[in-house]
This record gives C-alpha cells, sequence and structure tokens, in this order.
C-alpha cells in the first residue's frame, strides 16, 4: 500500500528520488492503439521543468522522459508503458546541511521517523521532483481523452487575486506570461510580487483554478469515489497543496439553497452552476471547476533555526536554487492529475453499459 | 469499481437504498480480539439519526445496527463484520412527484443519465441514508483507535462563525446544544440563523472543524496517499461537500515561507503548527485539524422549477420532513470518516516495521 | 486484505459464520439494466443447499437468500446489490467437543493461532457454508453472462472415474442423479461408493470437471492476472480444493511440442484444443476446461485423535450430519466462481476499446 | 486491471518486451531498512538466464538489474524500488516470419485479438523475458524472509520422474546440474530426455516440485484469498504453467478421510502432512509443498502448418535459439513467486495484531 501508485483502471505506479540515477513510472491500463504524440508530451514535462522563466528555480534538468515499453510504432499495446527521466543534475553535493538537520514543514522528520533512515539528498522521495512522472502520464491521459479540455491557470498569489471568474478569461493567454495567469495586468503584479518575495530570500504561496470543459455526463461513481473525491485526492496528493474547493466551495457555505441550486434547462443543462458540474459525485455535462491551495515553499534562503538528529536546535540557511513560488510551475502538474482522474473514471464508466 | 468500498486494510464496503428493506455493510480487516463497547457504537448513531432535536429534520427512524458475523463472544474475530440498519420508515408514499422529475442540484439527473434508470423513492442510493453505515465501521475504528482523539465540531453556519481557534474551546461542550458548536453564545446564534431559514422553507450551508489528537508519529504514506489527500477524499465523499482545507489551508496561500514553516522544538514537537499536524503526507505528532465545507441542503420547502422526464419544465416543491441545515447531523460522520481513514493508515504503518 | 473479496470490477465481498444470525454479501460492480430471473437464483442455491438428496449431508435449512439492495422494479440499478441467507438451523447445541479441542484438517488450529480465538460453533467463517453466497453472485453473474454456457460435472469420486471427454457427455443429464455425473453408468457406482463409504462412517474425494462454451474471444489479462491463473484461484479458494488444472494439464508435461501444439484452421479456431481455450492467458474462442481435486471431508464418524487447547492429545467423533463427499453439493459451486472470474473480465476487457 | 502488478502489500509492476530497449519494474512495499545483498540477486538472475548451461536456449544476454530508487546505502528507504534490465540481444532481426503469422499455441493471435496489434518481436510482452523482472522482486523478497527456506527442483521431464519423496532428497544438490534435479541419477536420464528431444527439433514438458520450510503459523487469508489459492494463481501466472496441486493434491481425492486426515502433536505439528502444510488456506507451520505443471515449449524447430494475418493456412517453423524444455530455468521463477506470495502474506498478518 505503499502510496506510489494512482487510478484503478488507468493507473500509475511511479519511483524515483531527486538524486538518484533517474526518476520513473508505469502505466497500466491505457487502451491500446491510442497513437501517441511524444512532442506533446515532451511540451507538458518542458512547462514543469525548472529553469524555464526566471521566476522559477534556475536549476537545469532537461527532464527528457525515454519510453521502455507499451508503445510499438507509434502507437499504445495495451500493456504496461515504463518509463524513465534520468537525473541529470544529481552532482555529489555537500549534504551535510541536511544530512543532520530536519528542514523545518520539509518530510525530512517524519521519513526518518517512519521509515528508520531516509535519503536526505534533496528530500529523496519527498521532494517534488517526483511529479514529472505525473506530467508524463497525464499527458498521455489527455491525449486519449482528446475531446476534453483541461485549463489550469494562476488564479492567486499570495494577496494578488484574479478577481475574474473563469468564463470571463481567455485560456490562449495562459501560456504567454510566465506566471501563466491569463490576465495580462493580474499577471505583471503576480510576476512583480514573487521577485520581490525572492528578492527577500523568501517565498510565497498561491491557488491554481483548473476548468474541464466537454466532460461527457456519468463519469464518477457514487458513493465513496465521487469524482470531485478523487480530484480532491489527486490535488492534495500534489507537494505543498493545503486545500481543495469546486463549485462553490466554501463561500457556498453562506447561501442558502433557493440561491444555490442550480435550475435546469430544457436540455438538462443548468442555468447556472455552483455545483461545479458534478451532481452526487458524478459529472452532468457542465463545466468542471476547482481551486487548489498551494503553502509558501518550505526552503528559504534567509537563516532559520532547526532541529538536528542529535536533538539540538541548530541554525541553518537555504542552499541552491529553489523556487519563490510554486504556483507556475504546478499549472501542467494539475493538469495531469485532473487527466489521470478523468481518464480512470472514463474507463470505469464503460463497464456500466450492458 | 463501482465505489462503494473506503479503505485498504480496514475496509468498509456499503450497501442499501434510504427505501429499501435495509442499508447495511461489510467490515473487512478489523483486527481481531477488539472488545466492542455496543452502547458507544449505537450512540454515535443516535447522534446521526433524524428527529434528534428541533433543528433537524422531524423524520422519525431509530437506526439500530444489527450485526450478523465477525464477533464472537463480544469480540471481533479477525473475519468480516456484516451489519444491516432496517429502513423502518419505508412508507409507501407518493413519490410521483419525483419520479419523473429530476430535483435541482440532487443526483437524479446523473443517476438517470449514468446507468439509464434509478431508484427514485427519496434518492435511493444517493440519500445521505448511507452515512449510517460509515458512522457504525467509524465507531469500531474509534474503539479501535482508542488512544487517539477526534473531535468534530460546527464552525459555521451560513455567515455566523465560531471565530476562536479550536485551542480555545472546550470540547466537552461540543454535544451540550443541538448545533453542536462547543461555544453556547455561537451556538445560539447559529441555532436562531437555522430556525429562521427554517421558516423560509429555505436551507443553509455551514463548516464543520475537525481536530485529531494523539496521533502518533508516522501515519500516511507518501506521494499519492498522503495522510491529508485521504482525509480529503473521505470528507469530499460526504454528500453536500464542497471543499477541504487542513492546516492553514486557503489562507496560507497568502502566508510568506518565513511566516509558515514551523520551527521545532528540541523533542521534535512544533512551536507553530501550520502544517496542521502532517508533513510531506506522514504524521508528525501534532495536532491533525482540518475544514470542511457543507452546501445548503438541496431540497427546499420553496417551489422550484425543475426537469422533467419528458424534458419540459414544471414546478415541484420538497415535501417531506427536511434537515434545514445538514452540518449538526454531520458531524458524526465527519468523525467517523476520520476514524477510518487512521485505522486504515494505522495498519498500513504496521507494514513497514522489520 | 482480510480475504472476504473476490473480482475487481464485477466484485463479491461475503461475510458470516454457520451459526450466526445469518451470512450475506455484496455485489459490486454489476451492471446497471439487468433484469434479473430470481428463481433461478434460489434455484442455484437449492442445488447447493444441503439435505436435497440422500447422499449428502441431512441437515435441513433452506437457504433462502433475501435481496436487500441495488435491484429496483426488478433490474440491477449499478449500484451495490446486498443479499443476507438467515442460518436456520442455528439450534444451541453442544459444542464443548470441538471449543477444546482442534479438529484434524480443519481450520480450527489455525484460525485460533492467527486471529487468537474462534468462533468454534459448526467450523464459523471456515464453514464451506460460506459458499453459499458465491452461489447467489454466480448466479447472477451467470444472467449477467447469458450467451456463455457453463457446466461442471462430477469426473470422479475416489477411484471411479468417468473416462469420456466431455465432448461426448450430454450436460443435460447432469441433474438427472444425485452425484451430478452425466453418464448414467458412471454415476450409479459413484453414487454406490458414496453410501458404502458413509456406512463406514468414512468419507472420500472427487473431482469436478467444468466447462465453459462461448467465452469470446479477448477475455484474461496478460501476465500476473491470465484467465486460467484466476480460475484457478477462484477454483483453490473453495473448501476441500487441492489442485486445479486446465487444457492438457498435467498430463500434457508428458507431451511433445509436436504433439501439444494446436494448429489453425483458417478461421481462427484451433484443430485441437490442449489449450483449453486460453493462450497466453487470454480466451481463444474455444472451449475452456479445467478440472478441480477435492479431498475427503475431514470431519468423520469414526473415532480419531486430537488436541484439545490445553495440548493433550484426546479422542474424538464427528457429530451431527455431513457429507460424506463433497463433490455433488461443489458442482453449483464451481459453476459460481467461474461465472464470477468471466464476470469479472468481460467488465476488464471493456476498457481496452478506444 | 492490466494485469502487470502482483500482490497486494509486498507489490510488484513489471513493464517491457522482449525486443525494446529495456524490460523492468517497481516493488512497492517492501519494508524500510532492509539491507540488500546484490550479488544473491544477480545470482538468482544467471539461474534463469538464457545460455546458462548445454540443455537451454543458448541466446547470451547478461540480464545485469539496474536498482534506480528506494535503495540509499545499500538498504532499503521504505519507497518504490525501481529497476530495469536491459535487452542487450535485441539487435533487429527478420521479424516477417511472425509479423504476418500466428504462432500455434502462443498468444500471438489473442493478443492480436485483444488489443487490435501487437509488438511480434519476439512474442512482445507474452515472451518468457518478462520472468526475470518476477526474479529480481522474487530475489528481495527472499531477503526480507531470510528465515524461510524455499526450495524449487525438477520433479519430472516428459514420462521420467523423480519418485522419491521431498523428505529423502538432499536439496543442496539441485544446483550440482543443469536440469537442477537434486537425485543425480535421475537428473542424468532427464538431461539425456532433453538433449534426444532437442535433436529431433521438438520440445518437452516437465513438473517443477517446491518446498516452503520455516512458514510461520498464521500465513493466509481465510475465503478467498487462502494461502495455497494465492500460490496457485501466482504459478500458474507463469508461462506455459497448465496445473497446479499442493499437499495431496489430485492423488488425495482417491483417499477416505480417515486416511487424509492429519493427525496432531501434542505441539501443534502433525504427524502426517497430507494438508502440505495449510489448513483452511492458513499456514500451520508444517512444510508446505506444491507442484507445478509446464506444458512443452510451443516454438519447435519442426516445420508446422499456421495461420496467417491474411487468413491463409501456410508452412511455418521455429527460429533462432529457443529452450527444448522449460522447467530448468523455471526452478529460480518458481521459487521467486512463491517468495512473492509469502512476503505479501507476512506483511498482512502483521496486520492483526492489536
Amino acid at each position: 500500500m505503499a502510496g506510489n501508485s494512482f487510478g484503478k483502471l488507468f493507473k500509475l505506479t511511479t519511483f524515483g528520488e531527486s538524486h538518484g540515477p533517474a526518476i520513473g513510472g508505469v502505466i497500466d491500463g491505457c487502451p491500446a492503439g491510442l497513437k501517441l504524440d511524444f512532442k506533446a508530451i515532451q511540451h507538458e514535462l518542458d512547462r514543469r521543468k525548472p529553469g524555464q522563466s526566471n521566476i522559477v528555480t534556475q536549476r537545469k534538468e532537461p527532464d527528457t522522459v525515454e519510453f521502455l515499453s507499451g508503445i510499438f510504432e507509434g502507437k499504445t499495446t495495451g500493456t504496461s508503458i515504463g518509463f524513465i527521466i534520468k537525473n541529470t543534475n544529481q552532482k555529489s553535493k555537500d549534504y551535510s546541511h541536511i544530512k543532520e538537520t530536519y528542514r523545518p514543514s520539509h518530510a525530512d522528520y517524519t521519513y526518518d521517523k517512519k521509515y528508520g533512515h531516509r535519503d536526505y539528498r534533496g528530500g529523496g522521495r519527498s521532494s517534488a521532483r517526483e511529479t514529472a512522472c505525473r506530467v508524463v502520464a497525464g499527458a498521455i491521459a489527455k491525449q486519449f481523452l482528446s475531446t476534453i479540455s483541461i485549463h489550469a491557470y494562476t488564479s492567486s498569489v499570495g494577496d494578488i487575486y484574479l478577481e475574474k471568474p473563469y468564463q470571463d478569461l481567455d485560456f490562449t493567454q495562459t501560456e504567454s506570461n510566465d506566471v501563466r495567469c491569463p490576465d495580462s495586468d493580474v499577471a505583471a503584479k503576480m510576476i512583480d510580487k514573487i521577485k520581490s518575495i525572492r528578492k527577500e530570500g523568501d517565498t510565497i504561496g498561491g491557488t491554481v483554478t483548473c476548468v474541464l470543459k466537454q466532460v461527457p455526463v456519468g463519469l464518477g461513481e457514487p458513493v465513496f469515489d465521487k469524482l470531485h473525491a478523487e480530484l480532491g485526492k489527486a490535488m492534495l496528493s500534489i507537494n505543498a497543496v493545503k486545500g481543495f474547493e469546486y463549485g462553490s466551495g466554501f463561500c457556498g457555505t453562506k447561501m442558502k439553497g433557493s440561491e444555490h441550486n442550480d435550475l435546469f434547462n430544457k436540455n438538462g443543462s443548468t442555468k447556472t452552476n455552483l455545483s461545479g458540474g458534478i451532481q452526487g459525485g458524478i459529472s452532468n455535462g457542465m463545466d468542471i471547476y476547482f481551486r487548489v491551495a498551494f503553502k509558501p515553499v518550505a526552503t528559504i534562503m534567509q537563516e532559520q533555526e532547526t532541529l538536528n538528529t542529535d536533538g539540538n536546535i541548530v541554525k541553518m540557511q537555504g542552499k541552491g536554487r529553489h523556487d519563490p513560488c510554486v504556483v507556475p510551475r504546478a499549472i501542467p502538474i494539475v493538469e495531469a492529475m485532473a487527466a489521470l482522474v478523468l481518464a480512470d473514471y472514463y474507463l470505469q464508466n464503460k463497464t456500466y453499459n450492458m
């Protein structure tokens, strides 16, 4: 049960530490006969990779995916798809500052207590480097779900919010700026915010909004495996995520039923969509939208006190090249996890037709 | 995959519709030798049952659990525990008003489209009546986890908020009022709010906060099965839930890393707890706390327009006895799901010791 | 993981001890819209029930199944199907003879050691009474797979063998005699054998052969979940089973490749079928056939020495009414498990079509 | 569900085709802190590899395993262990003879029908090359289960049987000859048999017996996941296996209960062991032993008729270097699968202690 798999029918299992020879994964259950666009897969990885702009970490890793199986003559064979991404940036650095200390608000302490020892180099398995494998699998899931559109964007950085509802946004503009906010004015403020935070040697949180369009009616399973429950788990499994809401979310708790109910049109669509495209855990054909909260990155370039493995409080300071704000690089990860959830339910849904 | 099971090692599978002969479930994986307190189990059901106070639905159902297996001489045997709760309130009513209409913001439309037909009586499988089975299993999980304390309480009803942090509350007062808010002044306001909403024939949303104390270090699995990700899924699977946040949650997105990081004490505890007791998906021994958003109940006593199965828009009005606010009865459900998640991870964690 | 579930997409979870109030189960994943023939389900239970003929145990239990959920207006709804079978024969007997002794070749000793205590009444959870729940679920699976025919029959009792290959048998004759052997001459010898064994207060083993016809090409999953591997597991999970072989089975080990290979006809069928209808773990459209070995029932009416819970060797003798040979009543169980395996793979196979 | 995973708590997922760049796998759930003996792992691979003796295929592949994750400073970290084995023998050969034909009694036809296309080079995913990954994971499971001894050996080749019971054999002799039969006289006959069969351009089947000693009491789960049921599935999932029996097996069907029952000694051991070390699906502390039937290899060096993809019957002849008898190389695979089953149940069993 060691937690390295996601999905039931379209299933991803991942492995790898940030400073081992490679990270990688196995996709099991991808239907046969899917013609893959390998450039599109690499493009998703490039959206996530370090060093892509001047508001993200300046580490350089090409993050090139190599497929080892499950694909023949450019098409999936229905058997398991193995892949690896080599770690090219694993130079033997001095890790003594983290070998013997537990960084605050990282997983160092909990891994050590749970497992008795840990790969301390760069966070080991708890490093967000692992999410590159999610992006590979999600890119394949996106191709499988070619008629569904999946758009995530930065909806806040610190206290700078994109106030417009998603319906008023032009998603083609999301990639036009480094922070991945489809409104250029707000994007500029977010970028300034991140730069100023970085100058302080500090980090800042933010939120990502994701919109899924053209999802067919009927995806999701009742009771425990409701569509939004699995979307929530998927998002909460991403490093640094602290919250998830869909449709009316936390704001909906202040509303009355008479305000919140989505009245029907004759064709089964609804006049409003506070339900967020899901009713009783099952998609109803309306847009699905949700919001994901990311905390500020724990590694800061300021001196902090921390605990060492001898039980003493010591001073430490972040080294290396880290993200001042995780949100811009999280966009493709949120999309990938959404694609994995949808692909899984799409396959599950096929089992109900007699 | 039809969604009726929860958990991997401490596993609950449920069945039953609101108007069938009975609902019930099977608990598989509960360790052998657990001496059960049957009164405590029934007590949890009584906290959830309809008709318990004058701010909840006035339907009367005794909700008496009958155990059919897996228990011998008062102790669990390690084999599957089957149980049923008879539906005593299933009188043959006139359901024609929902047989041919899809109630707004209910699961009627999506079930019909997914499965081709549906048990329309009282919501069928999508009824929140199903959560009674979760409460039974959760009550057993609580007894298994006897050293962990699990306290949920109403933290808002509509725009009435309990502003105090959980540390300032006396949880022994939660059950002292009908709305299950441990602050009596705020509770009184919440109760007034619910009564006034009910008079309007309307409903209102709210939030539940839950605090888990004395959770041992090390529960949770890295990567996809992080402790908070599974807690999030568990909560989002409860009827009417629209959001989940833990620790600093959505507020944490506005913070800087230097503010958000939880610095260590020498004993491994932390001075602050914005992490919410979980780091890298694994419990760190601090209190775990999270907040769950419930939308207003969709069934209102006002006339609404809706869609019928012939594709026409018609008028309908809620009948019967419904909750004006779901939150007071949701408290034991939130606790039950938290207990199920913890029991499952507790067992998973045992598999890591050599 | 406690072992009480079978199947991945068409999934059965069972509960219940032989002397509790009821046994039962939950079927999750049965597609919606299946019109059920309830008489046919009860008929399968009647084929398994005690007291049905004079060569089986003379215990009387009606074994009437009651469905509690998942069915509306005679059709499956796609939600979980809960059912129970009340134990009517659970009179408070004197169980002291087994309370403090471990019956030889039963599960008494291993359950006690594994779980620390056990329900000693009639074998508790280890009783073959549990298989009645498999028959219920299998009967529904058979109806789901209406175009596939599943025929099991008694192919040996002790050293009395039905030598004819299955192709030479008339399966309509299987139910014409109490031992369920489709050849009336051999059946008569088997019945004599069982009667003579019973007179000695002894028991005897036997084999069941099962033939699956009109299985579509493509069922089964490669590598670990080969169709015959899951069939083997299904059969080996039935009480008293010691072996499984399919196609050429153990005899095939003595053959040469040039003899064993099944050459093709132009339509993709094969001239011979030593493969037993499965190649590479996937059905090829030919008849699937396999053989299951049942040991003699462990409860005998002769005095035996055994161990008591104080660590002393004591004399004991079987009491009550037991089967002298388990095979006649095992026929519907073998068929039920085969149906469950096929239904599961049938649903899995639907997930591969783009 | 695509069948590429085995185990629940000690879980192996594999990928790879015989002629892709590499095969590999992920082991998830191996407890942390296990110090690995890498030479012992490679030694198991060497026992399976082609070209190791003159009675197996003369293909040359070094089969060197490379670990990519989950191990730090020589010890398992509790996170997923990824590994690959590069395919060094994947020279671009002429595969046109199998591209357009379905080899008799191979998986070519069924894969093509199930998935719509297939990697035809060397059998693709259906190649027994995949079992190398099982051997890697099994070797780690063996090290985890260091107190349990697992010994498999060749018990028959064609009609040459090793008649001695396993108790009379010296397992230290198993590796002393190429056929892996611990009796040197019988081994010599088996080797002669294989050589003579090879000269004919033909192949021959055989059986493997496996003995598990010092298995603790209590492994296995009741009802559907009985220890022998999972062992059976594990063995039947190995390429070319047609049957499985344990303890008295098919012979036990001819016995009476009074002969078959294993009477107890005062210490809980039994005087006989026809049960094969398992009662009610749970290990009882006695030796576990079972027998596995392997059919003759389907690829023969004689001309055969077969079907091509145009629906015509054509002549074909095996090319390349194939095993005349699969059994000698299957010994480490049988042991590996047994180790995986035991490791999984060992971890499951830990979840029952309060």
